[in-house]
């Protein structure tokens, strides 16, 4: 916030909304606020005939529609978006955005034949330019999902990065390496975080990429965790994938993953952990000391389509660990949606539980808004719309047959709505998507482009791979 | 199709698409078919670059777009759609469409609180205005999703009949009646299907409601069996909705649901069974010998948030008995999304059997398309297109972010599209859904509407209940 006497003047007022302005679940990174009756529904703060006040990429103030001024609008483009739904700009905290390519490219095949038949000697085929392209495209589906935010984890980083800054969109990324490439790949994976953190106006920021605990050795992890300790970045990494990589890692040398990542340092320097849906009750004491640092990213449609148990929520909550929502990339969950994530992610919570009270909408909420954006350690900043906090906002038109009548509100956006009422997108107080369109984007030439790329792409006739999967 | 020497004059020519012409999974109600395989994916017939010839409210024909000649086109009207996907519209094989009202009214509750403490109070209040709001926001709901016919189930069925004759909808529809009604229950459900059979140029046909095996008594049962035989139609029934269901049958009465069903000559006149979540093996034996006039309706996405196992489609399967899909009411599925609902459905078939390879993507493609037409027994002319099946047609825009590229038309279908991916919508030959629209309808009035009458119809402060669930 500023100190001058006079407050600068407003860029951008979005008048006449319903605002989610946050959620109230405390999360570790939320030590001020009290923990009442863990596990049970905490409300939404839900605002109503609110206006946003946007200065620059900051949300200035939030206050009732009736006590904007004339001065709040002198300067101001208005966005009139009367009954709309103001809600955080989501935080995809997994994926691999460039695999939009591989979209349906794998089907209804078993874990080990998803990675070795079919996705791994794909990646052999991967230039810079289909790494730029499926990027691009990704970029795009999620802003015109009302995804602002992703953590990337994948190969070619640079071009992602170009492709992110170009969108207008915010991300975290990670370039991956495997203990197969040598000192190269962790060197490369540093040299890209160091160079790209901060870039963009800020909207770039990076972590560290070990591909996973079964394909960096330990003495890898623990470079790994000096390394990021020393940039003054996190880790994204995968880890307790499945129950069998625990229970694989559990019989070969008698730790569990989680374990690993403790004793090579890495959760104390701060680790974004993807899936851990092999995550076990006994983990819980390596990962709580560090539960200020340390996330999981749940992407459920994933677990649910590749026959894994998903990711022990309940367990991971009552032990104060932060929770985000991811959709990995296009291969394993089809889409880049976040809503239908979080949607996926509550069913199955309930369902898995046989506890229909457990996960209601509001906690679902805090999950996809506060705690993804305290899985990426951005919790002072997005995740929730308060003065202060970045202007990373998405409205949705709830004037749609599928959404009324409103009962709930909570529920409407867990349970009822779609990406498509995706109406306007702002990311760093700039809009990007206008009308439920793209603004100033052309994706006809991209989308002829990667088909006239694609068979090359997918050509698995040559035999290699570039890792074999044998957690 | 005509046996006039002259073909008959085109009225609408869609061009250019690619036809999902039918799946190739034989059904019961296929006997002309072989079983290869069974629980193997089965090859979906997609017609690349064709065109669709229809005549009044039929397919006439579908043929290559470049065989399309000068008289073909002479008195059609034309869709020129080149790269859509052409599909058949979609059945809903369970719903209680006015239940729209409830949606988000019952959230995160156990099935016994959901009806006693909510929804049967609530339903105390329902007026017919209430029934027909209701109703018409339900078919706008679903025509905008490309579903084109629903098997409703509820009170004041002439008040959804109007709904989905003025909506350009098809439908077959069951009064539904309890026990404590006493006779005029079953009376009325007779005197609807007898009066309501075949109306709407068609688009109408009806089924008896019997509430469920639990609120509907055995004598009753079999008067409502003879009741269907005499009118010739079917019955639409709640059965082993949930396993509890089941359990608390066979220790009360020593039979399953399916067993009453069978015992009281239901199956043998013919039944659309929604949810069949507590169908145990022993009664396949009842249901097989039916197996050409049986069907069940799954609604996965109820089942996991009312934490209910869900429908045993594999043993279903094997055993030749039809399932289509569908959506239940609002007050449940806080949708009438049926694109959710079979990718659902998809999602826990193959989490639950932990087999990556079942339900792949075609054989749900066939339970969202023949199946749902065979569960209601219209396998002769819905849930394909062909020559002389009905010109229920939905257009799925496939150039989006989020669909592309298409490695896997199938899957894109099943996993990928959005209900908002819908174009174009044509029931019985006519276009009710233009770009994303719904042809000549407003609805603002009528949300206005639906919204100022909420708070007197979830009032419960009456203390009354419509029924007490105990099954």
């Amino acid at each position: 916030m500023t100190t001058e006497q006079r407050p600068p003047s407003v860029d951008l007022v979005i008048r006449r909304v319903t605002v989610l302005a946050g959620t109230r679940r405390p999360v570790a990174a939320y030590p001020d606020l009290p923990v009442d009756d863990p596990g049970r529904p905490e409300p939404v703060d839900f605002l109503h005939d609110h206006a946003i006040g946007v200065v620059g990429a900051d949300i200035a103030w939030i206050k009732p529609d009736g006590e904007v001024s004339t001065a709040d609008l002198e300067t101001a483009r208005v966005i009139d978006a009367p009954g709309r739904i103001a809600m955080p700009g989501m935080i995809n905290t997994h994926s691999h955005s460039s695999m939009t390519y591989f979209r349906g490219s794998a089907e209804d095949v078993p874990t080990a034949s998803w990675f070795n038949d079919h996705i791994w000697p794909m990646e052999v085929n991967l230039t810079e330019r289909d790494v730029s392209l499926g990027a691009r495209l990704a970029v795009a589906e999620m802003l015109l999902a009302g995804v602002t935010t992703v953590a990337d984890h994948y190969f070619s980083m640079e071009q992602i990065a170009a492709a992110i800054d170009e969108g207008g969109m915010r991300a975290v990324l990670a370039e991956t390496f495997f203990s197969s490439q040598g000192a190269a790949g962790l060197d490369r994976s540093a040299a890209f975080a160091a160079e790209w953190n901060g870039r963009a106006d800020g909207r770039i920021t990076t972590m560290l990429g070990p591909h996973a605990v079964y394909t960096v050795d330990d003495a890898d992890l623990v470079r790994t965790a000096d390394t990021a300790r020393s940039i003054g970045v996190r880790s994204h990494v995968h880890a307790s994938e499945t129950m069998h990589q625990t229970e694989s890692s559990l019989a070969r040398r008698g730790v569990t993953p989680i374990q690993v990542l403790h004793d090579t340092g890495m959760l104390d320097a701060g680790a974004l952990i993807a899936h851990g849906t092999g995550i076990v009750e006994s983990d819980l004491a390596w990962l709580t000391p560090y539960s200020d640092r340390v996330g999981v990213a749940c992407c459920a449609k994933v677990y649910q389509k590749h026959t894994h148990t998903t990711t022990p929520i309940r367990l991971l909550h009552d032990a104060g660990i932060t929770v985000g929502i991811g959709t990995d990339g296009c291969a394993s969950h089809n889409t880049l949606d976040m809503f239908e994530s979080v949607r996926t992610m509550a069913l199955v919570q309930k369902s898995d539980a046989r506890d229909a009270t457990w996960m209601p909408s509001s906690h679902s909420l805090d999950l996809l808004t506060r705690q993804s954006a305290a899985a990426i350690g951005r919790e002072h900043d997005l995740g929730a719309l308060r003065p202060g906090f970045k202007a990373d906002i998405v409205l949705i038109d709830p004037r749609k047959p599928h959404l009324q009548p409103m009962n709930d509100l909570a529920a409407a956006l867990v349970l009822s709505v779609r990406s498509s009422d995706v109406e306007t997108v702002i990311v760093d107080g700039r809009v990007v998507v206008d009308g439920g369109r793209l603004v100033g984007v052309d994706l006809d030439p991209l989308m002829v482009e990667m088909n006239e790329r694609l068979p090359g792409l997918t050509d698995r006739s040559h035999g290699t791979t570039i890792q074999t999967y044998a957690p």
